[in-house]
């Protein structure tokens, strides 16, 4: 979905694409391609990488070695059509302007979705700034209009989450399969009341205290929770909310940060007046 | 790229695909479908809707009201490999399983990326949760753990961004492009210049004061900035930095917030211990 009252128009279609047992052909080896590696090496796809040994950089040479089950090497250029059968995705990265739109139109007549660094005119698609923590992944596009503050953002939306956020989600869905194989079916009234009933977890729980959960507790929840239909809290499947017991310590902590630099002040005062008042006396 | 020592392997390909003038199938019209078309409004693609009338969400028929021009919507059900001619995408979401399989196949077989809703194995792509401001969006995506708590997610993603950041995002494209059709010329010197230069400047500035640029100020920019090749502040070119003034504001506050009860205390401190001594010199 896209968020509340939407201009809808100027954007692009924010996609997490699926490349699982795909293979991907990149051109070129050097910085720009290093970063498409990891991207692919991400999605689980294989790869196809061409691009002559003295144009790989350094972090594009280590990946290779350090992937040999997953990246095919060739050092040579792109020499043809015949580099493009069975490739389900191809990524450019390469100096050659002319090489690279004969590689684009080539995946036109083909249809496989290509991306051609640098130049947007021969994309499918283009890449932005990305978050990863475990299962969650975030993108920020700028549509094209400032890679730097695409960037800018990134950092900014990491200093907002906690880091917690990629493992509760993880175990989050851990629940989620266990509550599939105790209650299996797809759709239907069975898929809708899993999907409220996870949904009403969600809501109930600190997001955080779902980093806690193991297989006991998991247990607990679906004996004690989806069973008898109801929403155990955190306490109930033995855990200990650790939002929860942050918060009952934050406030002394705020007050005593107001009290003491006051009694301390009171203090001082009193001491004042009082060294004041008995040198008056002694004279 | 993808975030610092990313874990290479369990996650999707985030992009931003590029449907301008692309023309995009929906097989269904209900609340789910009514998401997909307002997707792929904003995405500047024009729209073929299959659904018969009785199954359009309120929001669908909305839609097809508003965008005539862009929506060409058919009063019933998929009929087969003619529907798919001259389409660049299929989105369906129908309650037919077998249906919503044979469209997915069939798109296959002509290389059509294809969503098919609550059917993973029969997606090309995911969709995720979205954050839109202008130029800026953002896509939250847990890889199918937790829906809900991507919802999640991008609520908080949205509290942290300062409502600003699309403007400021959308004014330096401007400042960008302006740039370019002073110093023309794809990659090469010139456009590294370019991008060093903005770059210079989106690490001197606040991203709030890029919404300040109006045409006068982004001429000035480029005349006492890009020419002498400086990075002028705000102020330079004849703004005030909405950030710096409120930071001059600020400081003082959290001061006398500080300041004035520990005065306070000080001299109730020194009144209690006067008034005690006075008292004791009475007797």
């Amino acid at each position: 979905m896209v968020s509340d009252a939407p201009q809808l128009s100027g954007g692009s279609l924010l996609i997490a694409w699926q490349l699982r047992n795909k293979h991907v052909l990149i051109v070129g080896g050097g910085e720009v391609a290093s970063g498409r590696i990891e991207s692919i090496l991400v999605a689980d796809a294989s790869i196809s990488l061409i691009c002559p040994r003295a144009g790989l950089h350094p972090r594009s040479r280590r990946l290779i070695e350090q992937h040999p089950d997953r990246i095919t090497y060739h050092d040579r250029v792109f020499s043809g059509p015949g580099d493009l059968e069975d490739i389900d995705m191809v990524l450019t990265a390469i100096d050659d302007v002319s090489r690279s739109r004969e590689i684009y139109s080539l995946c036109r007549d083909t249809k496989i979705p290509v991306n051609v660094a640098d130049i947007p005119d021969a994309c499918d698609f283009y890449f932005g700034s990305q978050v990863r923590d475990g299962p969650l992944q975030i993108m920020i596009s700028t549509n094209g209009e400032s890679p730097k503050m695409s960037a800018m953002i990134r950092r900014r939306i990491e200093r907002c989450l906690e880091g917690y956020e990629g493992e509760a989600i993880a175990k989050a869905g851990v629940l989620r399969q266990q509550l599939k194989e105790r209650a299996p079916g797809v759709g239907g009234d069975v898929g809708r009341r899993r999907m409220r009933w996870m949904i009403d977890i969600c809501n109930a729980w600190e997001m955080e205290d779902f980093t806690l959960l193991d297989d006991e507790m998991i247990k607990r929840l679906l004996d004690e929770g989806w069973e008898k239909n109801i929403v155990p809290s955190v306490e109930d499947v033995g855990g200990t909310s650790r939002r929860a017991s942050r918060r009952r310590e934050d406030p002394e902590a705020s007050t005593l940060s107001i009290v003491l630099p006051s009694l301390g002040a009171f203090l001082a005062g009193a001491a004042f007046a009082t060294l004041g008042l008995m040198l008056k006396r002694r004279r």
